[in-house]
């Protein structure tokens, strides 16, 4: 099994070593691909599952549009297209052939099939949805309409790294149309809400919420809201965002409805993403020198099991001891009995894998009815009666929980500075990394600046921050609030 | 709501009459593609939940693989290409940019970002999940490896029709690796019994299960098997396949273990898959002239209650009664309280949609703590005491599914014949279509004769056929068995 280097030693290098030691995902022959192997995909399905049913109760329907977008779509809204233009994969052609070249048989496109409009394979799905909308919608009864979709999207990076940045990417996308901008923005807000509850109760992952800045804003957005969160090597990562489009879709895709009093109005809409890169934000939150640490609530295995004997007899009671206490548990448990290796060998793979969990049941627990429990967190051991054991299996997990949840928001506190001088910041940004809370002046000059100097981008307008004047941390001109400045995935 | 032509008068018409009203599914704007609108898609969520729980249920595990496939990879297999080359989406470019054109600024593809290997957009992943597997397999400890992927497939169709044939597609395609030719065999035979079981028990669907001929074989497989179905205008639709691939991806992309003697071994391969297809064979299978009819198991909405009323009070009380018997049930079941639109204008939205039981609410109904149920397959109507209704609704769903299969299963019946005279044949197969058991003398030449001559072909040779000498229905040589010929989607 592949060794993972040490965070403090090369924390990019731990991220790829911690993902190839719990098989999580490999890079596939396509440039910028990846496969997403079982371990990692379940985590997945877990988080669809979840998600999905918050996007349903939310009162949203899933539907399926088409993988492929007519480039005069892509087209129809400018700044949509300005912003996805340099990323599209084009096809162009729809035949390959059999061609003799130099006395050798080549498999070739035909240049025959050569389509009369290229297609875009879509890297998000506002024009195609909203070009069926404008079929659907046709007056006030027909809204809100409030879709889903769960689909794969393609956005053509240079620099690809698994979870976080993927040419071809898993995600849900949500496009809803409302009578009114109040309806609009109170819709974008709801799903920022879902986001954050995921993201905090089930990911155990703390979120800081807020508004982009109108150079971070989605490309046809009249505002983006974000849930931005924090790696352990100090950078933002933008776990989601939620749009409010105002009627800039609605315009181009002639999406209008007959009010209640009878005339013509366009709708207004919102759009919002989770992707795969949870599954990064999650290794880069919680994870340790060991590997990946899964919070309970979205763990594949939720507890292992693992039987420790010499003997036969012995292999036949601890396993099953092991099996019973699987049955009893009703939880996501792994019985490891496999008998060619050994249990320190089981408890490394485990770990690398991230179970929460380890429970240990050798001769001697087997004698008292006790089992020896194993906290991936801390690696702390603790000594139980089995029947207390199955009475607080479930707590202990939320216990777990609780801790990766509270371990990542004091680090967050920990890695968060309040800065007023540009030179210090300068030189903190690169040395410490973390979130920077400073004075901007609103004007993007100075937002684009800071960029080209240091790298850091304004995450967000968080919300809740209070009003201060101060003095712009670039220029120096009056400022009525702070922002968060950070390095970002 | 859109009026449905009669089966009778235009079944291909009513086909795509019974989706539009039933809102299941429309046609893109790009070109052969479709939308699953929320209806029929809540339709693939179900099938989705119960297939992939037996195919977990087998051993297998999901995993995700990339949507593009280098043009170089499926030219591995010699017959895999040529078997899709001609239907390929074929990406060439990762960049649009503008450019003014007669003073215009349009949109176009940027001839720099020509890539420098064409990708083609996935027709089917073995050639990519196969790369991945000779990477992951070095030992027989590796074997088997059972894998499924959830994903969307491309085949550039020239003629489409809604869920039959469309150039994108959803699908679960299977792909496994194992020590010998055996294994590989059992599980190809083991995963078509899995789509058997679930054709007939739960989409209520009659199967005829069989071997493929060499023609009419999956493109790079030594042997397909294939489950046919007959649709209500006599014609045959396959409705999922399995392959055993021999060893011929495993050569190809060189999948080699080492064997339990120290040598190294090419693994034995297969691959199986279902489509959205089987949203179009439950419509083409069980539907009417009123519509779409869905199956109770596979039905996104069950039991749609309706109160009838006219004053205000008994708005209130048949509404709660209604709202009172959907807790009770636990089963799907929708009230359809909307105040705007009278009950007749109700039965018919839901006949459309296929709803299988309905049950009427009026006030004498209520008085008598009675409930009014209509079959939607017959249209009988039944009054029934509530607390009987309650202790019996499951057993009514049951007993409407098990109607749905005899009834197909009779219809094929009606429709399947014994023919040894190849005039007849021509003639019946025009006039009445149907399955057509006939003999056949083995030879390609003959199979494609007929195919040229009736556009019908060999759908499969059945399973459990018996051994009997005979004549070839075209060329009159010796055939040892009857095998079934049809016109097929």
């Amino acid at each position: 099994m592949k060794e993972i280097v040490s965070q403090k030693k090369d924390y990019a290098q731990w991220y790829t070593d911690a993902i190839a030691a719990a098989e999580l995902a490999d890079y596939a022959p396509v440039k910028g691909c990846m496969v997403i192997r079982p371990y990692g995909y379940s985590i997945w399905e877990n988080i669809q599952k979840i998600l999905d049913e918050k996007i349903k109760e939310t009162g949203h329907q899933n539907a399926y549009f088409p993988l492929f977008i007519p480039k005069s779509f892509l087209s129809k809204e400018a700044a949509h297209v300005e912003g996805f233009a340099k990323e599209c994969a084009v096809v162009t052609h729809s035949r390959l052939k059999s061609q003799e070249i130099n006395g050798k048989t080549e498999i070739v496109v035909d240049p025959e099939s050569k389509l009369e409009e290229e297609l875009i394979v879509r890297p998000t799905s506002e024009t195609v949805i909203n070009a069926m909308f404008s079929k659907w919608i046709q007056s006030w009864r027909d809204l809100p309409l409030l879709i889903n979709q769960w689909a794969n999207v393609v956005r053509w990076e240079m620099r690809t790294r698994l979870f976080l940045r993927t040419a071809e990417f898993l995600w849900q996308e949500g496009h809803t149309a409302h009578a009114t901008a109040e309806e609009a923005e109170e819709e974008a807000l709801k799903m920022l809400e879902v986001y954050r509850n995921f993201l905090e109760n089930v990911l155990a992952i703390p979120v800081c919420l807020g508004r982009k800045t109108a150079n971070e804003r989605f490309a046809g957005a009249d505002n983006t809201y974000t849930l931005e969160i924090m790696t352990q090597d100090g950078k933002a990562l933008q776990a989601g965002t939620s749009h409010n489009l105002g009627q800039n879709f609605a315009k181009a895709f002639n999406i209008q409805y007959q009010n209640k009093e009878g005339g013509l109005s366009y709708v207004w809409q919102t759009s919002w993403g989770m992707t795969t890169r949870l599954i990064g934000a999650i290794i880069m939150v919680h994870g340790d020198d060991k590997g990946v640490i899964m919070p309970p609530k979205i763990a594949p295995t939720q507890i292992v099991i693992v039987p420790i004997y010499q003997t036969d007899e012995q292999r036949a009671q601890t396993c099953e001891m092991a099996h019973n206490l699987k049955k009893r548990l009703g939880l996501k448990v792994v019985v490891d009995d496999r008998d060619q290796l050994k249990p320190g060998r089981k408890y490394y793979e485990w770990e690398k894998k991230g179970v929460p969990l380890r429970v240990e049941i050798g001769p001697r627990d087997l004698a008292a009815q006790k089992v020896m429990l194993v906290d991936r967190i801390t690696g702390a051991k603790e000594s139980m009666g089995i029947e207390e054991f199955c009475a607080n299996a479930s707590k202990i997990l939320d216990r777990i929980q609780m801790d990766l949840f509270a371990r990542a928001l004091e680090f967050r506190k920990q890695n968060t500075f309040v800065l007023d001088d540009y030179s210090e910041f300068k030189k903190q940004v690169d040395e410490t990394g973390g979130f920077f809370q400073m004075h901007w002046c609103e004007s993007s000059d100075c937002e684009i600046k800071v960029k080209e100097e240091t790298k850091a981008t304004i995450r967000c307008i968080a919300f809740g921050t209070k009003e201060e004047s101060g003095k712009c941390i670039y220029c120096g001109k009056p400022s009525p609030r702070r922002v968060i400045f950070a390095k970002s995935y």
